[in-house]
This record gives structure tokens, C-alpha cells and sequence, in this order.
């Protein structure tokens, strides 16, 4: 059976939780977010961010809580901005417009938004009341292409938003491996500074299922909880969503587990700029994104899946490879001996 | 510590599914509900309804597996009826609407519905086009005050939507109990003849996630893939909902479960008639709602949890005790003692 | 042919109306509202509800008028309550529930809300978040079914609100009639002082087509203008719109049509009474109800049109009669010699 | 007071339309369109596409249509596709992402789509269910940049969304202006050939407000009318779009209307190619965008209004110029004497 490296949500989740699962499984809790396991979790989120007034809100995955969180802080004829690669542009089936809300696309180079980006968009949208009202700057860290923020970048954007009247919104599916790259400077204290609001992804970085949103700005806290119920998100047994945060958030294992994908990933990373590989993105996170020939291409895939990009010329195209919390040594071993044989 | 009879939610899993997820935790599998596990509950459920055709999709909770079904269903300008108790008008905070949909309610004394409750809701909704198309009956079984469908009155109910191209949905967050009610003649393949779409729940018989929606119309399949996805429903991990029905469908561990609920609840159920106890509706599922003094009421409460439901008169009011998968001998025999001793 | 009771929209509008239209027709004009006559037509409002804070807009019809203020107002999860004769339960084609939110009814006799109305309501939806949450009351004057309201009423309607954090919106599609029927006490500038928003509707008393939108509220202003364009509201051509109320808030017209109306219903309400004739409701508007025999419906309809309303008993119904801005004596006359000949 | 070229709707309506208000003005008419005048306008057009079948409704406006019939004709998950120059992706505050549906844009030329440009976006969007899937082509003639399309043009795009199953639907608003510019060989009965469903525009063509809908193909008809009275489109008073469209399309007024502004702007834009003058797009209808040095068009503007479109150097900007049915020979003449004095 051939090893994948198509997404970093290929396995389970870590033991520590399926331990926690069995060791509670029969304790009554109270229903929908009120057990004492997303209780602990929300204390041990918030003693990281070091904000006691941030609220905290449990939901299955990356796409609902883009839902919720965008429709919950928009007014019906405001809108969001999100560079190209967006995954709420591409890949959500239309979930935000499906809630009523335009999103304008910004192309840029690596995935990120900078204020220069987004200031052609406010000056090219203001014939009141004609055109939507750009309101909120979503942006994901790591990125879409594997790239993040630095710590001046990031207060920057959050620096412009203010001034802007713009509601910043940090995507965090895979923010565990943002925060952990071996170039990032910025800390999750930093991006509940700096943000109105993110969510923190459990389900790229071990967890089962389950993303936190932390809510950083009070103006937008009160409807949260309503609009979570609405649109299906509140799961009867909250339990499994606090058991898996309390777990992770446990003597930082979720930020361990990110590293670790970052680092099996860049031992690959490696491998191929010794040889030579040239990369669509530099990127310092799970997620690589190296030039190969086809032949090589071909070669590789009689022992592992993964994603073919992009095509770059007649004879070669970028492939996506994508490392996990579990990506165990074998596996990227093998894939490395085969690039050096093969280079 | 008190025992809970609040709800059938207040536990984890049955021990048979845990074991599945420990088992299968670092096999890596397809995202998105393409895993092993989610094919292989799909043809389980397929072989109990004995329909081929039908399609299957997991999604996490009641509400979200109600709003989908709802809004894939109907057009713009169509409209759902319920009953008046239905979870869909009271308990979802207005989910539906917030797709779009009216739901009209119809007043009746045991939660279900009957083609002569619908007969005056169609008669009174025909000013074309200036009022909203009722489409769509929604029905709950066992409903929310417990009670159930016998095959005729589904077989009518149906026969009498098929004649007004109305669409029938039976929404299943309690079918295993409804099923296996000491009263039902009713079976799951019955239920997939009868209606259009319906859903298994597993979230209140079992699982820790998870409700199977099943659409036997074929008109009506086509749409429902884009908008689980659009809705934020589809799991990455695909694989915690396939393992758990897999579970459940195996060897009728579903039915079992649901039956052992039902089994506790007649158990008080017989031991308050036998005291000469009235209930505020006749139920043979794992609801019952037995009017008390207040007296008798407060000596419960110190034992167990549970809610008052509604008041009778200045003596007396009606209690909700639901019982689960999970509840133990011991906590039903305390009850009964505490009864017996009081009355 | 036969004179029409049918409803107050059978005519075209009052000749002023034609008269200004044709002597403005070649002037330029900016676009979107920002015409001189609409202007000109809003200081007329202003004045006359001595309230210079309030903002004005323009729109075509009452449907758009209430989806428009109800969806700009409330958020996601808040929800309308209404009488349940309330045009937008029953006669938009679930306009409001297509913009995301529930209407909740509650049952009166005279399609008029009193607080003790709206208690029960409040009381049975505090569920928090498992409920939408009650956050505007929704009031028509006169109603559905002619009946007004009083000053008194409306100031403890309104007090009510305030005490509650509802808002309190008056569907003014006849609110001309409203005001100026023979019982009321109530003033347009009582309206404004006592309603966060109201709209004072033209269509229904002498305009082609337009409703005048009043917000009172200070904090609902922001979003209006957005939301009327976004939902396809906002003329092009607004001196459409602007001409129509400009001419009809001159000199008063507005009340004096409205008042010629119910005093043409009050002539054939008088001549039915004097015969001993009962009403379905005690109207003092432009609608009436008389209950009368089926055979001289019958005869009747040989020289009228009108609406058969309600089956009182075998012999006997209800019948609505209307009459407008248009309504001549020769008509009434008629109609009311029918009435005295034949009973 | 200087003359506005600013747009085709800063006047009022054709004399005759006025008229024909006037003298039907006091006959009773049935409402919601069901007047005669709608009547005699619909049998008008259908003669005149030579298409029996074919639906009509008409409504206010164009965003008004637009937002209507997109939604009307799309499932939640499906999108249209449009030019990126497209009125509803730049200019209607979001009304199409409001009723749930997104917009793929796409960058050309001269703002009309042809299949190649259709192509990738198809290519692009085939990740199921993770992506909309686009299943509308929004086209406008002539288009917001003046140009319009050819039959074969418009034979080769209908043909590819036949195979495509996409539907062709063409915004309208300036319909006239597109097929009788002096280079179209387009006629209405090709339009509704070719077309699943498309508009007349009567706003910017001399009426007061008004677009006809006209819908061609059979499987879209069902769900309009709903739609219209759902997003409060429906006017209580249709007789005054009934007489508007009754009016235009009698002697075929609707089309003189349209050439005379063609006419006006034509010669103007003569007498600029007289002297060297280029423009921003080769235009043949009533939008001309010549670029012009900036202290000529200083000197315009104290003698006219138009809109400065774009900055084309740091001397020299495009401005646009609308002409509209009711343009004189004066303003024309004028503009073009100080053309010809200046350069």
C-alpha cells in the first residue's frame, strides 16, 4: 500500500485522545458545550492566549467555522477580502455567498495580504450605497501555499485594519503549523493580539475533528453562539470536541504535533535543494511544493499519492506534498533514498 | 453525584465503536467520506432498507442533517409543514428560515401528523402567487413527545403526499427507538419505501456524532453532495462517521441500543402505572412524561436530573425522563424505589 | 360593467400625480433618488412628523417596503413577531423568512398586539441559543382587517418595546386610512415618536406605486440605503417616486384621500347598519365586512365586485367591501339603494 | 444649468406613455398584472419574438431582474459566470451573492464573453462537491462598455452552453441600444431564439422604470412568478408597467427610442474621429468613451455633466458619454461645436 502525502487529515487522531474518550466515555456531562471538558479547554486556550475576556467556541471543521464566524460579523451588504488562493474563494462550495456575502479576490504572489494589496480594493469600492462595503480582511496562517506571516507583517495588516474599520479574521486550520515553522516569530499570544478573531485547527494537527474560534474583539462576541446553533454547528455531545482541545492543549502537544509535521516536511524540503529542486513557494511549513520532471513524478507515485499541482513546462510539474502530526520517519525516508537515487 | 435523566446524549459512545476508532486510528484513509469505513456502513444500511438505489450521506447532528434536507429540497418559494411540537420550528433557532423556508405548524395532540391535519394547510395556501407552496411534510418519529408511527399511518400519510406531490421527510434523530417501541410494527425498510429522504440518528443512540440521511426519491439526490459540502457539514475526516454507523449497523447494534432505552424507560414506565400515575402523553419509547405531585418531585430531584417539562396544576406538574443506550439497572431500580416508597 | 370593491389598487392615481409627472417629464435629474422632488418630498415628511433626524426613503411597494426594513434590521438569529393576520405571515410568499428570519404569530381578535399579547411569546423563547430570539413587533395600522390603533394603545405598545429591547415597526401600507378614520387620536407625529420605523404607504391611497420608510432609530439608519439597493429597490428613475409624494404631502392630500375613502365605506357601513346588519369587525377604515345572505351576495354580485371573505353559516357570509382615494358617490349610492331595496 | 450626458436616465418617459396614463388613468383594473394593459404588452412582444411559449413578467428595475432571475434559475450550489466588466458583479451592492448564489468573473476584452473565455472557468471547477458549479452564462447587450454582440457571436455562445448545459441569459438594460447600433445584424427574434431568458430594458430606453423578462425556455417558467412576489418585484398597480411596455412596443417606438440615442451619440463621436480623437472602446450605441486632454475636458464640463471613466496619462483621461431616447440636436450640436472650436 502506497504511503499519502495528499493532506495532512489522512489518519485518526493521537492517542491522548482516544485515551481521554475511553477514560470518560461513560461520565454524564451536560449537552451542547457545557461538559467540563470544553470548560477545561477553553481555561487552558485562554491561559495561552493570555486573554481572560476572549470568548470561545467549539465547531467540527475549517469550512463551518468560516461560515459562521464571516455571516455572524458581516452586515448583510459587507463584505470580505481574501487573497486568490482563499480557501473560502476556491474550495467551499460557495459557503460564504451561500450566507449572503460577497468575497473580493486580491491576487498575490505567496498566498498573503498586505496593506497594498487591499488598499485598491477600498478606494475602488466606495460609490454608496452601489457596491458591497468591504468589511473584513480574512487571511489564513500558514497559507493556502504553505506560506506566513511574520510578526511585523501581521501588525502591519492589523495596524491598517483598525485604521480601516476592517475586522481582521485569521483562518487557523493549520495555524498550529504557522505559529511552529522554524521562521516564524509570531506566537498565538501575538495573534489574539492582533486579530479580531481566529480559530485554532485541530482537525489538520491530530485532532478527529475541530476547530476553536477565539473571539478577540467584544463587539462581535454576542452573536456567535446563536449563529453556531443555526447553521447546525452545536453538537449535542460538546464533549468531543472539549475532550480533543483539552487534550492538545495539554502541555502544548498541539503545537509539538505541528512541528513535527513541519519538520518531516522540510527534511524532504531538504533533500530536494541538495539535489538541486527548485520550489513553487518557498515555503517553511507542512506543506512543500517542489518542480519535479514527470519521469520523477512518475517514479514516486508507484509508492506514494500525493497531489499533482501544477504543470510548469512540457516536462515538469510542481507536485504538493503534504506532511502530518503521524508522518512517521519510514515514510519519508523512503521518499528521500528514492530522490537521491533518482537525482 | 446525580444520575441524569435529561437527555439520551449525556454519555460518550457504546464501547464497540471506541474499540473501532483505537483500531483503525493510523490506517490512512480518503477524505470526505471516500474512506473504507463510510462505504462499508453505507452498504449495511443499504442491505436493512433492501433498497440499492438509495443514496446515503453522514453528517454530524439533527440540526444540521434538518436544514440540509430541507433547503436541497425546496424551492425558494416552498415551504415545509409540521407539527407544532416539531424540533423544527422550536429547537433550531430558526434554521430553516435562515435558508430561506417558512415552515408552516399544525396544532395536534400527539405530535404526529395526518393527512386530515394537512387537508386545511393546503386548502388555505392556494392564492398563487402570493403565498408560500407547502412541498414538503415533516414528520419525527418517535416524536418529540415520544410517541410513534404505526405502518398504516405512515402508508397513509405517504399515500396521501404522493397524491399531493408533496414531498415526505421523517426526520430519525430517535428512530431506533421509534423502531423497536414494544408497539411499532413499523421497520427501517418500511420507513425507506414510505418516505422520500429520512434520517438514521446515531448521535442519540450511540454515537458520539453522527446522523445517516438517506434519500430513496432519485429526484432529489442530486443536489445533496454540494450542499452538505456548502453547509459546512462535510467532514475532512470522513471516517469518524463511516466508523461509527459501520458499528452500529453491524449485527443491529443500533436496534439493540435503542431498544434497551425503550426497555428502561417501560420499566418506571410500569412501575408509576402500577401507582396509579397518569402521563401527559401514552409513550412506549425512551420518553416518558409522567404527571407528579410537587412533593414527590423535589424528593426525585435529589437523586436524579431531569426536567420539568410542564406545570399541570397548583399540585401537580409533568416531568421528561428520557433514558439511553447507557442507562444501567441501577439508577432505573433506585428510581423505582424512591417511587414506590413515596407513593 | 360592474364597480370594483375588490381593493384600493384599481385605479391609476390621484390627477395631481399625472399633472406634476407630465410638467417635470423633460428635466434632468440625478438618478437614485437624489432628484430634486424627492427631496422636496422628504423636507414635506420631516416637517409634518416634526422630526428632523428621521431618514426617508422611497420605495414601490409594502412587500419590498417590509423585507427590506425587517431583514436590515434584525440580525441572523432575531426574529418578527406579528398578529396572525399579518400581511407578511400571510401574503408575501414568505418574503421575510426568504431574507432568513421566522416570523413568530400570535393569535388576536381584532389583528391588532397588545403587550399581554407578546409576554407569553417573550416567555416561551428564552432558550438561549436553541431559540431565535424575539426582537421586533411588527404591527400594521390599520390592520389587515381595518381596526386602528389608538394613541393610548400605541404608547403602551411602544413603551412595551422599549421596556423588552424590541423594536417597534408600523406596516403603514393604509396608514392614511389609519389616521384619519373618524375614531382615531393618533397623529403621523404620534407615529414617529412612538415607532422605531413606519412606513407611510402611497400605493394603497392615490400613488402608482411607493411607500414612504421612516426610521426613527438613530442606530437602525446606517444600513437602509445599502439594503434597498442590494435587494433590487432603488429606482433608477426615484423622481418617480419623489414627484408621487411630493404631491401627495402637499396641502395634505395624503390625508384627504384617505379620508374621502373611509368615509365612502362609513356611508355604506351606516346604510347596512340602519338594515340591522352585523360586521365580521368593527371597522371605521376603508374596509368593511358586513355579514350578509347568500342570495343577496348574489344579487349583489351582479353590479359589484368584491371579495366573499369568510362562511359565516349555510345561509350567510362575510363579504369585504373596500373603497379608495377614487371611490365615487355614484357607486356608493348604488350600492347602498341595492341594499335598502332588497332588505 | 448644464446638459447632462451622464446617463440614459435622467429624464422622465416618452410623451406617449404620459398619454396613455392620462387616458386610462380611472378604469378600474384587476392588480398584480393581471390588467388588460399587461395583457395587450405581453402579446405584443411575443408577436414580435414570434415565440408563443415564451413567459413574461415585468418588474422595476434591472438589478431588481437580475438578482430575480438568477436566483430563480439556480440551485444553492450553482453560479453564474459573467464578464468582470458585469453590472451584477460590480454595481449591485451584492445582490446576486445575497440571494445565496456566487459570481465567477472573468476578464475581457471589450466585456463580452465568448466560449474560450467560458472554458477555463469550466476546467477549473470540476472538483466535486468542494466547488460551485457553474451553470449560468450572464451576458449583457450591448454590454457596460458599450460594444455589442454579433449573431454569430451570439449563435456560437448559445450553442456552447446547449452543450455545456449551461443557461445563456442576457441582462437587457440597454437591449434596444444593442440591436439597432448601425453595425448589429442581431434581431429581438434571434435574442429569444438564442437565449434561455433575457430582458427588454425600459428605464434606460424612456420609460419610467420597467424591464420585461422574457423567459424561452420552458423548464425555467415554473418558479418565476413566486420569485417575483417573494422579492417584493410584484407591483400591487401593474397597469403601470402594462401601459409603459404596451406603449413602447406599439409601432415598434421601443426601437426608434433606442436608435435615436444611438443616433445622438454617433454623430458625436463622428465629429471626435474627425479630429483624431480615439476612444477607450470602439462603441456603436449610446456609450461613447473618448479620450480626451485634460483641459478640453475642463472646458466640457463647464457646459456638461458626464462621468470622467478613466485616467489614461498623466494629459489625457477617457470620459463617458450616455445619450438617451430624449436627447436633443441643441446639446449634441453644442458639445460638438466646442469639439470642433477646441481641436
Amino acid at each position: 500500500m502506497k504511503f499519502s502525502f495528499k493532506n495532512d487529515y489522512s489518519e485518526g487522531c493521537h492517542p491522548n485522545i482516544l485515551q481521554a474518550l475511553l477514560q470518560h466515555n461513560l461520565d454524564q456531562q451536560a449537552g451542547y458545550g457545557e461538559d467540563e471538558y470544553s470548560l477545561k479547554a477553553k481555561e487552558l486556550i485562554k491561559a495561552k492566549i493570555n486573554k481572560k475576556d476572549s470568548d470561545i467556541y467549539f465547531v467540527s471543521g475549517g469550512t463551518q467555522a468560516n461560515l459562521i464566524v464571516i455571516s455572524s460579523v458581516l452586515r448583510s451588504y459587507q463584505c470580505a477580502v481574501s487573497a486568490a488562493t482563499g480557501h473560502i474563494l476556491n474550495n467551499e462550495t460557495g459557503a460564504i455567498e451561500a450566507t449572503g456575502h460577497k468575497i473580493l479576490s486580491i491576487e498575490t504572489e505567496d498566498g498573503k495580504l498586505r496593506p497594498s494589496d487591499i488598499i485598491p480594493v477600498l478606494e475602488s469600492h466606495r460609490n454608496v450605497p452601489h457596491q458591497v462595503m468591504p468589511k473584513m480582511v480574512y487571511i489564513s496562517n500558514s497559507t493556502e501555499l504553505g506560506t506566513i506571516y511574520q510578526k511585523k507583517e501581521l501588525e502591519a495588516l492589523s495596524e491598517f485594519c483598525k485604521q480601516n474599520r476592517l475586522y481582521l479574521f485569521m483562518d487557523g486550520a493549520r495555524l498550529g503549523h504557522g505559529l511552529t515553522s522554524e521562521i516564524s516569530d509570531l506566537t498565538l499570544e501575538n495573534v489574539a493580539e492582533l486579530t479580531d478573531i481566529f480559530y485554532l485547527g485541530g482537525t489538520k494537527n491530530g485532532a478527529l475533528i475541530g476547530e476553536a474560534i477565539v473571539i478577540n474583539n467584544p463587539a462581535l462576541q454576542e452573536d456567535l453562539a446563536f449563529n453556531i446553533k443555526q447553521k447546525g454547528a452545536l453538537l449535542a455531545k460538546g464533549r468531543l470536541l472539549g475532550i480533543q482541545f483539552m487534550e492538545l492543549m495539554k502541555n502544548d502537544l498541539y503545537f509539538d504535533l505541528a512541528k513535527h509535521a513541519n519538520q518531516q516536511a522540510m527534511k524532504i524540503k531538504n533533500a530536494l535543494q541538495e539535489k538541486g529542486i527548485s520550489f513553487l513557494a518557498d515555503t517553511y511549513t507542512n506543506q512543500i511544493f517542489p518542480i519535479l520532471g514527470n519521469e520523477l513524478i512518475e517514479v514516486l507515485s508507484e509508492s506514494f499519492e500525493f497531489f499533482v499541482w501544477k504543470k510548469v513546462d512540457e516536462e515538469s510539474s510542481a507536485i504538493r506534498l503534504i506532511t502530518s502530526w503521524s508522518t512517521g520517519d519510514d515514510a519519508v525516508n523512503r521518499f528521500i533514498e528514492i530522490i537521491r537515487e533518482k537525482l
